[in-house]
């Protein structure tokens, strides 16, 4: 294509946006990495050159790695970060230039929008670690965690006007995660805000210095594989539900829920175990206990 | 029970759980402890060695408390508070083993969301007054309250899922004044946020150096018994309700509340005092003028 | 009006309200200036004798002002500033006395409603440029804002309790833009919030020395001047209607809107410029690219 001589060269401003590599131009084997130990799935963005473009193929890459096997006993908790100093610069603008007609540009969004609402799905917790720029639907990945620990470091923009698209989609998940003022605002100007913006604002639930990063996302990690994963699985789908109720119906359904959450084995493991003053023994079943 | 005797000697861990005393082992004569004076009532929950659980009867005061004579001229504020260093550590475990049947758990649920509602119906401002840990329900306590101020020491935690049991239900509370991700860390993790970090996120509006507590406290009930009942009742009912309104039905809804306000007798004797220079003179009636 | 006089003599308490000038008493020409430079529209609430309350008269000017040739393509951005010490002070009280009837008393709320949900529908954006106290429908106005810039000295209050009448429409902005507690507090005390508060719990998106804040309040308008008037249109209109829906319907919205933007020229023109590393050339026009 006419186009990919071009991305060699890049401007400071175009940091902000990236294409994946066209074939023949260096493309890595794997656009993520899956690798899995001790309950704690770690997916990493690895095009770094491209600067993690959420293209069609990393996006698919992505949600397989987000499916693969999620209701084994042995996945706890996932974690997504990236290679380089991007954590991801959103879409591949390459994919959205007028070379590729209406039904591409549509699989491409549909596709973001799948793996963006596929991360509530999931029956595990899933955090974003973040050490860099993350914007665009990048921005909307961090978004649309559940968990987020981001580097002091770190910076997130929704700067599409700047090419002329506005960051719609991007939107959804950022105005369910910030102040309404503070989200139009990185809207319209396409400004980042600081590691320490976006934790006072709820978009990160963690900001640490570059060098704890992994210590940190790894307690939390750890914090979370001590836990039964028919207790969490049933308290995040729980926690997605209820926030779109009113509250009347919010505690008719919650109080269902603790009821049920009672009857499951590792509900009834728990509480036993605290009153026998003993470590817990989960068996992650969502069985109830006979 | 057989359990009982085990309560007396606690791990460190526990600190986030209690049980309410069996009968016979020292349960106080008062759960809760109302005193009123000059509007102001305070309810004190009373039972620091079971860490303030809210068990089934500890509830049942606390409703009464908060009901008892709510539309009286004389009550014009609540402030709920705790004895003992652990402001309240949630439901009491004893009653959620399996030695307790379904409809005992469904019982203590139902009776927990309704103390919870029942907050935000009344028509007075409920304060609470946080000196230190509020855990599971006890958080979900703080989090219902119209108003929070919290000492600097306080923390609050809802480490259900160490004892296999989500914390549901508090989450309902939790994911209406917290940004998401902050509201999922502490729910996955159980990880306690400090006052500070609840302030920055909304938990509470106000935190103090301790000595200050009760300083602040009265500040700010002394404030709202400056003030017309009727007129604060209508504005409370008022903003719950058009909170899940969209935002044309809000104003509509809010502009005749308006409207309405300016024929009570209080809302034309406040301007009128205004104008006049003076200091009004509440009725605190419902009536409109005539 | 017998009580004009007394509106010469003020209480430092009376600081928060406000009576709009009777006829005779010096009123001036312009209730608000309208200025525009290179797509900036500047509106200033230019009573300040008067603590630029919001009067049946001053709200049809701010309307005027807002909705003038406000699809025009020289039209970008909008700041609402204001004239002297107080922002704006809120609704005129001499207008809600017993001598106007209730049917004028449903005149201003609906009136003020409109203004505020105006802002939100029109197609550029508005930001409140705050250096002072913004009282009652004068702190609606803020939070009714698409963006806020305020200076340090800033505070914002709701303080109707004082006068009988609760903030119950402010009340609706408010509730949209804060901790729900936060706000509380605010309605149910009428105590400010300073500027840093009001940043930390997202009523204003950036906070400013004085000295600072023209220059930081062109320099966002600048940012917006840069983007194409059609794709900001299309993005804030997007913005506020996906806010209002569930995340399934909101992404499978906000996707077909990030499809549509592309075809538009800007959306096209946007693209291609930052592949052919060039500036790119707005057209601000809603057609699609052919």
């Amino acid at each position: 294509m006419a186009t990919a001589g071009l991305w060699r060269l890049r401007r400071p401003l175009a940091a902000a946006f990236s294409s994946a590599a066209a074939a023949g131009s260096g493309r890595p084997e794997q656009l993520t990495i899956r690798r899995q130990e001790r309950g704690v799935r770690n997916i990493i963005l690895n095009n770094p050159r491209k600067r993690n473009a959420l293209s069609l193929s990393m996006l698919q890459s992505l949600r397989e790695d987000l499916l693969h096997d999620a209701k084994s006993k042995e996945l706890r908790v996932i974690v997504i970060s990236a290679e380089g100093p991007v954590f991801c610069s959103g879409h591949d603008l390459k994919e959205l230039s007028s070379e590729d007609d209406v039904k591409h540009h549509s699989q491409v969004f549909e596709m973001c929008a799948e793996v963006m609402t596929l991360i509530q799905k999931l029956p595990v917790p899933v955090i974003a670690k973040v050490n860099g720029l993350a914007t665009a639907a990048g921005c909307q990945l961090v978004a649309s965690c559940d968990i987020a620990v981001a580097s002091e470091k770190s910076q997130f923009a929704t700067p599409g006007v700047n090419i002329g698209l506005f960051c719609s989609t991007p939107a959804v998940a950022l105005g369910r995660s910030l102040p309404r003022k503070v989200a139009l605002e990185m809207l319209f100007t396409g400004e980042p805000l600081s590691a320490h913006e976006a934790l006072m604002h709820g978009l990160v639930s963690k900001v640490v210095p570059e060098d704890k990063l992994e210590e940190e996302t790894m307690k939390i990690s750890q914090k979370i594989c001590a836990s039964s994963k028919s207790v969490l699985a049933l308290g995040k789908a729980t926690f997605y539900r209820q926030m779109t109720q009113d509250l009347d119906t919010a505690y008719k359904m919650t109080t269902q829920v603790m009821v049920d959450n009672l009857t499951l084995r590792d509900g009834q493991e728990g509480i036993e175990a605290f009153i026998q003053k003993r470590k817990p023994v989960w068996s992650h079943s969502r069985e109830e206990k006979k």
